[in-house]
C-alpha cells in the first residue's frame, strides 16, 4: 500500500479501473467491507482519509471525532487497499471554500434539516474528491442512506464518469449499526441499542404484511426513550421523499441522541412484482475492530 | 475534426494534454482565439457547444440566442479544433438538475445580482463539463471577467486538476466588445458603442493618472444614454470585490441594455511595482465573421 499526501500524487498512482472509498478514518468493518469490495472489482483501490470540517455543524462533535491513523493504515493494507490518500488540510478545507455544492430536496431533509450545512458539506467534499481523483467507481455504505441517495443524484446531475456503488450496512453482534462514533457512547451503549431494536421491530412488522409508513415509524418511536429520537421516517430510497405506503424501494431512516452522541440507522424495504423483502444489513459475529483501537482524538467524556 | 455527441464519446477521443473551450456556439473571433490558443498549447482541443438553459434567467433571451451549427463546425475546424462536443440535451439539463454549484461572493454580485440564477447556472454547467471531460486546461475570455474569476475560484475550491487560462477580450473595429448577441443589436448597433466608448475613456483617464474608482465609473456612466446602464463598477479581478482605488489588478466591469439586448464589457487596470497598465483587449481590423452568419435561431426583432 502506498501513501499519497495530495490529490495529484494519488492521481499519479492511478492505473486501470480506479475504485474510491471516501472515509473520515477510524475504520470499522463497514469501511473495510467497502475497501474489500473495491479491491475485488477494481485495478486500484484508493481510500481517502479526511475528517471533513464542512460536514460538522457542531465544533464539539468535530473535536471528539475519533482518530487513529496508525491502526487505520494497518487495517486498510490488510483489506487490499492500494493507495491511502491523506490529503494536506491546506489542499482541502483549511479555509472555508466560497464554492458550495448542494442537492435540493435530497440534501435538505432529515440529516439536512437536523444538521444545518451537513449535507452540503458532504456534497462539496465528495465533489472535490471526485474532481481530484477521477474514480471509475466509488463505494458508499447504505448506513448513510441519505448520503448515498444524494451522492448518486449528484453524480447523475454533474455527469461524473463514476459509478456509485451502495454496500450493505454492517451491524455489531448486538444489532447496533457500526459507526466510528460508537466508541464514544460509553455508558449510553446499552440504551443506544434501542434504535436498532426499533428498526428491526419495524422490519418484522413489514415482513408480517404491514405497509403503513406511520406504523413502522411508530415502531421505532415506541422503542426509544423519551426525547432521544430526532426522526424516524419512511422515504423513497432514490429521492428521500416521505411516503405513506411502503411500496417500491423505501428506506426507513432514523436518528437519535444518546448523551452527547448522535447515531443514525435504517432498514430498507423493497416491494415489487417479485414480492417483498426487508434489508437489515449484515451482522458481525464477533466484537468490532473498533474496540481494539486507541481513539487518540476521542473524548470518552462526550459519551457520559 | 471529430464530432462527439456525449461526454463519454469525447473522453474516448482524449489523448495527451486536453484543452477545453466551453462555448454556447455562434462563434466569433473571441471564441476562435481561445480555440487557436488551446490548439497551440494542447495535444487535443475540445470545444463544447451547448446553449446552457440554466444560465438564462429570461426565456426570451434563450429563445433568440443565435444558432448556426454548420458555420460553427467550419470555423472550429479551421481554428485547429480536434473534437467538437455537441452533447445530447438529455445528458445535460433537459430536466433541471437538483444539484447546484455556487460560488459565494464572486457569483452573487454584478451579473449575479442583475441576472438571478445566471452565475450559479454557469458554475453548475462548467462543473459538469469539467467533471465529464477532465480537461488539463480550460480557456475563457476576459470579456466575461466575472465568469473567469468565478471559474478560477471554483477550480481552486473543488480541486479540479484543470488550469484555467484567461484570454484577451476581442473588440470589433469600432470598439464594441465581440459577443454573439451583437448580431441582435439591429438598429441599436450605433447606440451600443457608447459602452465601449465609456470604458475606453475610463482607460484614458487611468493612463493620465486617475486612481479613483468613482471617477472611472463616472466616465462610463456619462457615456451612456439615460437608463441604459445596469452597472459600471471597479472590482478586484480575482474576487470581484468593489474597490475605491485602482490598485493591484482591477476590472472595471459594465453592463448596459440597448433595446432588448443586454451587453457587457470591461477594461482591466494593473498597478504594481513595475508601473501601471490598462488592458483594453485586442481589436479586429475587419468585420467580424459574426456578420457572415445566418442566425437561424436569431430573432432580429429583439434588437429593434
Amino acid at each position: 500500500m502506498k501513501l499519497a499526501g495530495s490529490m495529484a500524487e494519488a492521481r499519479a498512482m492511478a492505473q486501470g479501473r480506479v475504485g474510491l472509498v471516501p472515509t473520515m478514518g477510524f475504520f470499522h468493518e463497514g469501511h473495510l467491507s467497502l475497501m474489500e469490495r473495491s479491491a475485488s472489482e477494481c485495478d486500484r483501490t484508493m481510500v481517502t482519509l479526511y475528517v471533513n470540517p464542512l460536514q460538522f455543524e457542531d465544533p464539539a462533535d468535530l473535536a471528539r471525532y475519533p482518530v487513529d491513523h496508525e491502526r487505520d493504515l494497518e487495517l486498510a493494507a490488510a483489506a487490499g487497499v492500494d493507495v491511502m490518500v491523506i490529503p494536506d488540510p491546506a489542499e482541502m478545507f483549511l479555509e472555508a471554500p466560497l464554492t458550495g455544492v448542494s442537492v435540493a430536496g435530497i440534501g435538505d431533509r432529515l440529516e439536512g434539516a437536523y444538521r444545518p450545512g451537513h449535507m452540503d458539506g458532504v456534497a462539496t467534499a465528495v465533489t472535490k474528491l471526485f474532481a481530484g481523483l477521477q474514480p471509475d467507481r466509488a463505494y458508499f455504505g447504505r448506513k448513510d442512506a441519505q448520503q448515498l441517495a444524494m451522492v448518486s443524484r449528484l453524480v447523475h446531475d454533474l455527469g461524473f464518469p463514476t459509478e456509485v456503488v451502495g454496500c450493505p450496512l454492517v451491524r455489531e453482534a448486538d444489532g447496533l449499526a457500526l459507526s466510528s462514533r460508537n466508541v464514544l457512547l460509553g455508558a449510553y451503549r446499552e440504551e443506544a441499542r434501542a434504535l436498532s431494536r426499533g428498526l428491526l421491530e419495524a422490519a418484522r412488522l413489514f415482513e408480517d404484511g404491514e405497509r403503513s409508513a406511520a406504523a413502522v415509524e411508530g415502531a421505532v418511536r415506541n422503542a426509544l426513550p423519551p426525547g432521544a429520537l430526532d426522526y424516524a421516517e419512511a422515504c423513497t430510497a432514490a429521492a428521500m421523499e416521505p411516503v405513506d405506503r411502503l411500496e417500491g424501494e423505501v428506506v426507513l431512516a432514523a436518528a437519535a441522541r444518546f448523551g452527547a452522541v448522535r447515531i443514525i440507522d435504517n432498514v430498507r424495504f423493497t416491494v415489487d412484482g417479485r414480492g417483498a423483502a426487508a434489508d437489515r444489513g449484515v451482522w458481525l459475529d464477533r466484537p468490532s475492530v473498533l474496540y481494539d483501537a486507541d481513539p487518540a482524538g476521542a473524548d470518552p467524556a462526550g459519551g457520559r
